[in-house]
């Protein structure tokens, strides 16, 4: 099942479940591809910045995103294939294009600059990987330091018809969303999908600016599904109420290079997965922290039942 | 009244009022000031990041110091003179300690980028503006790209005396402050003055790690000024609920170069600034934005009282 | 006399010359002066990266570009007014301007990325200096980390006829001269003044991509005139031979950061500048350095006479 | 044949010889190795930032580093393992170990800012590679944005044994390598080899400074080795007037990201490459540049014989 501009709903960012001793952890695979089945994801998306791609060897990652194919009850899969290099980043979507995957996921190289060296960078990548391959626009300046002008993204969406799904994460990023949707009104661009990640943070009022959803890895992906939901339902204000109820959390997952600690403990808490741990190198997250995320799961379980059997 | 290392509680960091021409609004500057002391502020903070101080020139950057201070009512007022060379630097240090400063900020200039490039920076710095002006380290990485480890910061407090308050605004950041403090308490590094900015938006925890309070511009400086006391009294869940009744509206605030319209609207909107008005060049807040500060406002009335006359 | 895109020839780059006292040595400027408009200098730039425009206040600076001006025989000077805010390089502008200045330079501050930002930077900056006041396009990228495609340079030449010269130190850059001009060539852009920086050092090759000239500070000014004459005349190889002579020389004063003591240094040596002094903070030149350039002189002596009497 | 801290003379930086259509041209690897051989070189470094490594894959990687080793008639063989993550970095090292390589080279991430972030990152790729692999640390600031000031080096050496090699390439670094022999002398640091990388830019007086050699790849690297053994044998001006004959050459092939294209050109005019081409994504040489390589080259021809042969 191909990924294509009308994707819609939540595609959770997936982690990579390794057990304490640094191997991949195919029981939580199983485990987490049922619960965002169940929750109502309509997509998942695997390695990616957070799915620790870059500590896989090629076959892992293979095997991973097989995994994931092969539990993901019909869902379509986009996989990360970011690379230094057009070899590997062939090389990588050819194995998992021929495995099952919808699609995958191209982040830009930190050392892109000018709006002509990233067009040219998405044209060479597209050369490589082949046009036929449904591809998601990561647009993540926070972490990746290239900055996409809306004009950009509309010449990228243009002139390479492969380019299905922007995942959102610019911040702020509210008008970007706006100016995007407002080409597609006036008549040059051509619709594309519009996911929002950067955990979240802004989902609220980027739904209400003509985002279709999220595409990001928060620990509770079921309130982000449910938000969409109320969202295109029209139900505002209880939209609203269960987001910033998670707000607190959501923002302090959200804290780059320490979320990632944060997002697994809770996933860990949640009996979707079996352990916590990381790959080397990776920060671990300290007795203060696991405290204070504690202390948010409690503070949260007063207003969300999801989280009422997590309080110690 | 001279800042020192036992700064505490909120120092808010006025925006420069501007009426709709661009001059200064001197009364707003007046009225603002007397809502900072009665709402429990212990300083104030002028011309930051801000505080539009790049779009004013030497005398009007000393015509506004001189206004804040006159009007402080004996609290401490801090100037941001952060400047591309030690010959501005200097002269604005000079001229704001005249008329009665009690310290000036100081940011790292964005091409630096070793520890000893950061170090030796200050130890310049320092240098110019003399030993006696007591000044606050600004570690802002988000906005000025210069990282400093807590070594860094230890060793610029050990070698510099005037060193007496650390503007935490790194992010991540919760673990820099306890390391900051266990340095302390291992008598490896003098106490300095911890007050957070960064919107506040990790407040609520920074607090409970050691920080000494606040030094940031959201729009209701009144609500950090009373979580300040309610976690210094103690009372946490009191200060975690009020925190997070505002946590929607401060995140839509902490967007970088999106905020400041946000900050100056509210103000406005709550009799303090006579205008919403920013010097140029400035972008301005879209219709669309101005509605979801208002929706954010309406939701925050229903938490909190302060906000009830805003609704529209 | 107005600076014009008809600009040619050699407009040294004028350092700022220090007493060993810090003060400002206004008899060098004048012998300085003096050199650069007998050995056939067609303008001169002060108050640019290497005039330590940064270490000086703005009345420091109107006196120099006064005597600068004063002295200049008529030469068009062009003064650096590159500041952190509008307000800043309004007043000097219109400081200089009124004193007699040719035109100003304007470089871009190192935080722009994207193309419509660098635009938007110079559209905002001749709003607020005034469209009547000629000015150059300083474009560095190794020095300010922004690269400005040739589409983006064009943006800017078209939409502001106040935009005159180019002060070309991209690197690599032969190629981007080439497209410049043929932008012109096929009518997409009007003329502009190509003046190339980088310490010259592809200037043999720049003038024959198009470049009208130099615009930079090597410590030879002289050498750098009879190469442009040379290449004028068409005496190919022999503007090629004296370039060469020099490159060994020209190629260690282009260090950056420590280039500035070089072209001090060699100036002292050859009587135009009474002391290498720069102000704080300065990297001083080593021991290990001097002999170095003191070794370079005296090879530069066996090809050129116009280093014959520097040989210690 | 390991890889140690008495390295010396000069290590080129191969080239990846490619066919036109893009396939790996094994009969250019074994001309180009009985070059280097013939010539003088006392090593080889394969697979570098101008080895076109990230456009191999693993596979092919590991081949070119086969061939590369078989043919080097036991000169010790440098293979670059730099990599985004270290799964791969471990792959590629410990395959090329088993194949006789003597060392691996490790390039810094571009996204390390501070001292700590870097010694970390070595401390972790070295737990990753193995502590018995001879490394070499690369230190080029103007391509990988991170900046190692002498004492982080230090650091590195006087904690991770297996670091044997300084690939000096930081721009300016005549006192860096002044500062490192110095923490040599006094016995806080244990003495390691540099090798200057840049293209040699510096190399005259880089080895007056303390280098050890040349690792770069110059396309005359038979220069290099004279100019390395006339500096040893205290020819000194006969070295520099070698060296400076090929600077006007040297220095236009030292621009980035233009460079590999001239190298492979003059590699190719002289007979060792059977063909100029890269791989995709490549920027051509222009026609222009073609021309100015082939003038270069004549006039280099009147001063080194190696060059007479190909004048046009």
């Amino acid at each position: 099942m191909a990924l294509t501009a009308e994707a819609k709903g939540v595609f959770p960012i997936a982690p990579t479940p390794f057990l304490d001793d640094g191997s991949i952890d195919m029981s939580s695979i199983d485990r987490m591809m049922d619960f965002y089945v169940e929750c109502g994801s309509t997509g998942v998306t695997v390695l990616g910045q957070l799915g620790e791609a870059a500590k896989l060897d090629h076959s892992e990652s293979l095997d991973i995103a097989a995994r994931v194919i092969a539990r993901s009850a019909g869902l379509p899969v986009v996989v990360g294939v970011s690379a230094p290099g057009f070899a590997a980043m062939r090389a990588l979507t050819r194995d998992v294009m021929d495995k099952g995957a919808a699609g995958v996921m191209i982040a830009p190289p930190n050392t892109l600059r000018t709006d002509d060296q990233i067009v040219t960078y998405y044209r060479q990548a597209i050369d490589a990987i082949g046009e036929d391959v449904p591809f998601v626009l990561q647009d993540y300046p926070l972490t990746f330091s290239v900055q996409m002008a809306p004009g950009v993204i509309r010449r990228i969406v243009q002139e390479l018809p492969s380019c299905v799904v922007l995942k959102h994460e610019d911040w702020p990023g509210l008008e970007k969303i706006s100016t995007l949707r407002s080409f597609e009104a006036e008549g040059s661009m051509r619709h594309i999908s519009i996911l929002c990640g950067n955990n979240g943070l802004f989902l609220d009022y980027e739904l209400e600016r003509g985002a279709d959803g999220a595409n990001t890895g928060y620990c509770f992906p079921d309130m982000l599904c449910d938000v969409v939901r109320l969202a295109a339902q029209g139900s505002r204000e209880e939209a609203h109420d269960l987001f910033d109820a998670h707000l607190p959390l959501l923002r302090y997952e959200q804290q780059p290079g320490a979320g990632l600690a944060v997002r697994k403990y809770v996933l860990m808490r949640r009996g979707i997965l079996a352990s916590a741990a990381q790959r080397k190198p990776a920060a671990a997250m300290s007795e203060k922290a696991r405290k204070e995320v504690d202390h948010l799961l409690a503070r949260l379980a007063l207003k969300d039942h999801r989280a009422s059997n997590l309080v110690n």
